[in-house]
């Protein structure tokens, strides 16, 4: 295997974080990340070097470059959090080592090397080597929706109630969870904003989809809300009609923010029910969630490569965009609504 | 010791809820109350009569007469959650048998006959037999501020952290959380809204005093929660300032809110905090707190006691108005700053 000593990535053109505010669009490329060349990094002794396959785009992606996510950027440094790849050079370590030659699906949260590009670095941590019967665009998309849907659906578990809510439905998160909480006999309520996800999601077994851009949403939220009386809302989006569906839900109800797709006003509309409903605004971070505790993430970890495995769950696919072609075709991919879009090196 | 059969009362002219939020002021008493003749009421089996020496008003008996607190009025009811008074009558069960003749600390809460009454209904597991040391006015406010007081720093305490937040700085309660701070080595950041309280609050031993009102206080703000690193906000008044204190405490910030004196927008004014920085926003509400432990309660209504008769705590009192000149006055006097007002039958 000969490795080129330079590469062609998608790089960040901004430092650290964004001085204002903005929304989950990412409305071009142009502003946030730049196609060039690069020198292919060289693994430290607890990392491999993957020559990339296929690389996610996940909302976190898009809130990172953008400089809207918890973590700053490095100006020059390939974006992307999540890919697919075979593994060619490690570092001196022994779990490294053990990785060169398998196909992998890996996360880059830690190295700075993201995935939109022909190498990435990840930690030997970080990576799982993939069973043949994994298609490579669950590969790709094997660790932060899958691990995030584990582990959100965990919570809903522990709280009790088989009732739920989601906000932007359609996600392949939402998929995922309605899909987990569907086996497991709960009943997901969510929001979509456009008629046609209605029957896909309940056919995936949501128990409830409403359209917020329907004029008749409040009042079906209101009775659905009512007769379903769910604790728990996990949410993508905020704004208003999250603070709606806060404020409708029952006593000890949980906000649950894991995304801020919606950018208009975050109210808590009666701050007294905190105090006499005992309701609960907080968030959900997965690398937070992953810290607390290893063996909850190993078995997250099993359980999600059984799921791709065996069929249960499978990625849908918008479009898998070669990486020449991304800086114009990305954006137009990403507003389709459904599925998933790759970045193909 | 004659018992009449009618009594004179402040009577609650409203029922349920109120239709629509309003300020924690009371702007006047008619809308809410009215001063009026009733039966003497009867014990049920663990119930004793008090004959009230004074009633204290507080702000959570404003939101409730206004129909904004956690529970619903019944109209014709009297108002009032708290007193001190002798206990002249009781039912059948011995607890409550124990407690004629005694001079008792009350809560009203669960039996509906308020304390801003001649005569009122109290359960006996919520009177506390008072020492001879304890002046009715301390009687009158051991309950709701104190045990209020003990159990919002006992959080601050178990999170770890020297330094933390309140809003409505000079309101007894806060007086009484910074003074057991002071004593255990704590640093309470307070913000009132008039420049005469800076002093006596530093005087408590208040670490700062921020005037929300002065054209300084975000600047100062943001400096003091800069130094000092405080994680817990105990907050009595919501909206705007509120929502700014907040966005401006580090990571892993908890916004505790307890009041809601301001009706203007409670906004969470960047979601990514929750997620990324662990910030929760929750609520706090003394009944609940007290279910969740006997002994925790027991504890705190000992410590009170200790506190009011060896001298580290004692009531300010604005005024002690008759009841029958509440309905004219009482609105006056509780737009006096910094201290409490009773009603006298």
């Amino acid at each position: 295997m000969i490795i080129p000593t330079e590469m062609r990535a998608l790089l960040l053109t901004g430092e650290g974080y964004a001085a204002a505010p903005s929304g989950g669009e990412l409305e071009a490329m142009e502003p946030y990340v730049s196609l060039d060349s690069i020198s292919v990094p060289e693994p430290g002794p607890k990392q491999v070097l993957v020559k990339v396959r296929l690389a996610s785009i996940n909302p976190s992606d898009v809130m990172f470059v953008k400089g809207l996510y918890g973590q700053p950027r490095v100006k020059g440094q390939p974006a992307g959090f999540e890919g697919v790849g075979e593994v060619v050079a490690a570092g001196g370590e022994p779990q490294a080592q053990a990785l060169v030659g398998k196909r992998v699906a890996f996360a880059t949260g830690v190295s700075n090397w993201g995935s939109w590009a022909e190498y990435a670095i990840a930690e030997a941590g970080a990576c799982i080597p993939l069973i043949d019967t994994v298609r490579d665009e669950d590969g790709a998309a094997m660790i932060v929706n899958p691990l995030t849907a584990l582990a959100m659906f965990g919570i809903v578990k522990d709280e009790g109630e088989k009732a739920f809510v989601m906000t932007a439905g359609a996600s392949q998160l939402c998929k995922l969870i309605i899909g987990l909480a569907s086996e497991a006999g709960f009943r997901p309520i969510v929001t979509v904003r456009r008629d046609e996800q209605i029957a896909p999601l309940k056919g995936l077994g949501a128990a409830h989809v409403l359209n917020e851009k329907s004029p008749e949403f409040g009042q079906a939220l209101r009775e659905v809300l009512k007769t379903e009386q769910p604790r728990i809302l996990l949410d993508a989006v905020t704004g208003p009609v999250a603070s709606t569906i806060f404020h409708l839900m029952p006593r000890g109800a949980r906000w649950i923010v894991y995304g801020r797709l919606d950018t208009g006003t975050t109210a808590i509309k009666e701050p007294g029910q905190l105090i006499f409903q005992q309701k609960v605004v907080e968030g959900f971070w997965l690398p937070m969630w992953m810290r607390k505790s290893t063996e909850r993430r190993e078995a997250a970890v099993m359980e999600a490569q059984r799921r791709f495995s065996d069929g249960r769950w499978a990625t849908d696919v918008t479009a898998t965009v070669p990486l020449g072609e991304a800086m114009t075709r990305v954006p137009k991919e990403l507003a389709k609504p459904n599925g998933k879009v790759f970045i193909k090196p």
